[in-house]
């Protein structure tokens, strides 16, 4: 019953059996692996993209900065949802790589950005000139970290308002097989056919150890990424090991299946929950998170039998009376299985 | 006869086995995982340093640029050798994370400074007051970069000069092991005996795929270390694969063991390419690389056969007469066997 | 009739005369000018702090970025209100200088924080450790971006709520003088005595050329405050005619009587505003500012009569009914004349 | 007999009137002046370049980072001269603007490079890829800081090593105007016919208080670098004290003839040292910066009798011996009198 986040649970069988076999002999330093070669082709495939730029870095966090780094100046505003991982979870690691930038947070429900929203805040960006922090991009996050997801038509809508500014786009896509599982799009129609320009295709939290692709649909910015990745530390000599784990989970869909558990999981938790009286659910489970409330009393059995997640927001307490609601954030991964949710429903009830 | 580089090298089998057990049910994210709390315990005890603080990064790079940047303001100079990996194989990595900072070089044979030549340099700067960038930190490179070692003693002896100016002093040991396996004293008396402050710890060219510690001594850097190290994205969600590399490799002395094996196939190496009629060594080999030169034949007759290394420097052409000396650089792994040498030996002879 | 800023008004003839006199002859460079040692002692006597660091730059932004630079950490948060200059109208210098940052804005109204504001604001910064930016420092704007002042009372709420954080406190005084002069306090009562660390005492739209003093009250942040100064392309080398102008500004009271001066003509062009049938303040006149509406009548007459300001917000426009109100910034300086104020009022009347 | 810097001259008479003309009524701000259009006209002019981007800065530091910034990415090498002023002076201003950057650094006897050791500079750096700082651009101060010169020859010839690898080209020219006068070419032949891409036109070291000049002969980094000086802080709201400064410089060719009389002074001074028995020059005088050696006596003499001059080195004494050789730096300006020069060389002789 580990509901914490999806970086608790493990590697899948798949991806460590392909690690186990990327280990014999020797092999290209910096990215020059073969098996590279073989995850560029299968990603240019996956996304219907054969130009584009395919990196792999370590964490999140570094996919999400060094996306944001080459297409933003330092004077660049990024706009993006006021609960944004890059705004709420990266210690300034977007600043840090931009060399300055400032994002610009936009309110919305469920964590998600609204056209108006996001038109409203560049509009109001730059508007003095040269005194003012510019214009810079848009980066969205999906699924959202309400767990929530836009849909392709929603993306575009977002990406338009951008792009009538000529302004690239983002996506955080830490969740991206979530998302797209979620919808049943095609990565294509989820990413640049609804006009966004660089992915953070998210890898870690759905079943591998620790790797990211990033996707640059114009591969102009290449070799810029390529810089930055090694200035920042992010370019591994024994690469193989990060692309073994990424040909695994781009191979027979790996990657869907392993977020189609996660999201089934979800669904699974969420309508057990709302079957506890007086439960509600703050956010529709969209993907592979659970945003829910429920009496204490359920709370404190569950904690009491093991059960590991987060008060959401924090500031709550298992102390007072029983039936007083509290809202919890429950994350199931690739490996949650129908047992842990039914257990965990058993004792909230 | 794979001599390109000991990160082309796979990962240790004890390795291996460690990531596979660690690769079992939910594990605590960002580095609190209990095996991370079994590696702080034992680097600790194998640096006799009880307080000091102990991070893990994934590349060489990171390792060494956080460990500079939270010793050296904007405004400072780091002292190192011209040949080091900090100045010439790491794009900028330093001046990134420090925000600025400038890399004094100094020259010496072998990829050695001398404490005569540090502290000519260590003088000179800042000697104008504001107007100079101040005097910052000592960086040292143990093993080289030309494949010799400081001794303990000579690492005291230029610590000595840095503290002279109240400079603390960093070791790039992304070849510690080689480097403390050649001279059979401790890692205490390698590092903070003779006057270390911070180590990056190197694992990944000695039989990991991408883990490198680092060892700060004195622990009142340690949060700023943190906060460093997120916002550059080097922690990772799922730590316990790190953890899980780096609890095998101080295991029963495996990163020792390892180095050994390799730096005496270095020796078998270099004392093999003595034989050859003309051969000479550019450097001694004191650790796992061999810089040496032999006849153009020879080479002619290596590459032919399959063998894989730099020429040093890379400007060189097997287009010529047959009896020119030409250099190299031939850098021995975990995994170089004897009978890998004996092939090589056998080819150039 | 010239209301657009205060900064497109002139030198005091007093900061004239000043220059006249120190271009005599040769001085010491960098700061080290004789004037240089008086402005020390005068500021200091002024502000009643014996031990404060007291440095001159030419502008407000660099006075700004530079001071927080001195107190926050690349990875530091700078609570501030949302219109604040550093966050509206310099273009991401403080990001710039720090070296990464964030601006957490904080909402209030006419351009004042509340302590709950505040104490809200910081509270939720750094609340999840090392994945959030950390809790920086508090930056006020006095007087404010809206013509309104903070009183020392109102200024010590304010750093007491960050001083419970531990987090120090900076006052952008761009238009100090003016919230003195207002409130006729001390310098000290509205600076240390109430909290202030460190103070952009600013002089460009009051009187001089372009000169600000930067008067940190704990003199340890005084040498990086010198190399970030020096660094940062502000150490000028002929100082002394930065010296002049500050030694004629602080010298008889002459920053305070320019103030007076100016806040007495904004009061004469609020009051007689405020005759106008259906005008009305948007912020009440506390400093040198008016933000005022009147019907579009009156703006059309204005403008043809030759007035100079901005619509605030920018974008309202001539065209359209009459009686329409539109609303205004009205920005009076030293040189701001009973009869240019008499003039406009005629016109809008 | 203040030779210790042309820095620590006055402004010149023609100035200071400007500066008075200038301070009155109400002006735009932020460069939009009517002053800074004619200077930007003027200048143009004088520099045969109609299309060139023109921008006021105060400091030389300031014009030599904010021109480097635009040209060199974050991972860019500068090729300049070991004792150049952005290396020497200027505290890492460089690496600050440029957000990164590295120096490289070039030998050359008189404070001169030659096409041959900026040639192997930059063909060595970046030789190994993403691994390395990658090739920027070149920066050449004129005059040197030997108070020596490159001619328009010379210049052309560095330029064209620099254009070879697609490079850009700056000029360092805080004395710019000595340059000039010294050698009787155009402005034009010095800088944008032989090959320069920016040009900081340094006023302040020859008869302003504070301005120097950005000429971007390509205009399409004229908006980078407006938003490069506002978040600097180099933006003057007051910018018409800058615009007066400088429109007098280029008026009736002021800063040629106050070039030309600090150029005189110093061959007057350069030709009357030699006449002393032993004495030497370290450099050719051809600019306004002597460079000599001469027996300690008159050295002893000279200080006894008011002169101010730097030993150069610094760590010379004026204990010792009284024939044994010290050597000085002079630097002349335009305010250095006959009568100066001649007391001084009757104290020396």
């Amino acid at each position: 019953m580990f509901f914490a986040s999806d970086n608790t649970s493990p590697a899948a069988p798949e991806v460590m059996e392909a690690l186990i076999r990327a280990n014999t002999g020797y092999a290209a330093s910096y990215g020059a692996d073969e098996i590279m070669t073989r995850v560029r082709d299968r990603i240019r495939t996956t996304f219907e993209a054969p130009e584009a730029a395919v990196y792999l870095v370590p964490t999140g966090t570094a996919a999400n900065a060094l996306s944001l780094a080459i297409f933003t100046p330092p004077w660049g505003s990024v706009f993006c949802h006021r609960n944004a991982h890059i705004e709420e979870d990266e210690c300034g690691a977007p600043e840090f790589f931009i060399g300055g930038g400032k994002l610009v947070l936009i309110d919305g429900g469920h964590a998600r950005m609204t056209p108006e929203g996001l038109d409203r805040a560049i509009s109001f960006t730059g508007r003095a000139g040269v005194h003012n922090m510019q214009k810079g991009m848009l980066s969205l996050t999906n699924a959202t970290e309400n767990g929530t997801i836009y849909r392709p038509a929603e993306v575009a809508a977002l990406t338009a308002v951008a792009k009538a500014y000529g302004l690239p786009s983002h996506m955080d896509g830490a969740r991206f097989a979530n998302a797209v599982a979620s919808t049943g799009c095609t990565p294509a129609e989820m990413t640049w056919k609804a006009g966004i320009d660089v992915l953070s295709f998210g890898g870690t939290k759905n079943g591998l150890m620790g790797v990211e692709a990033v996707v640059i649909f114009d591969p102009a910015k290449a070799w810029e990424f390529e810089l930055r990745r090694k200035r920042g530390g992010h370019l591994f000599s024994k690469h193989r090991y990060l692309s073994a784990q990424m040909e695994a989970y781009v191979t027979d869909d790996l990657w869907l299946r392993l977020a189609r558990q996660a999201n089934a999981a979800a669904q699974r938790l969420s309508q057990g929950i709302l079957q506890v009286p007086g439960a509600t659910l703050q956010h529709p489970t969209e993907a592979n998170a659970v945003f829910a409330s429920w009496p204490r009393g359920g709370h404190r059995r569950a904690q009491e039998g093991g059960a590991n997640y987060y008060f959401w927001p924090f500031n709550q307490s298992l102390q007072g009376p029983d039936d007083a609601l509290l809202s919890a954030r429950l994350v199931c991964s690739w490996s949650t299985t129908d047992e842990d949710v039914d257990r965990f429903l058993n004792l909230i009830r």
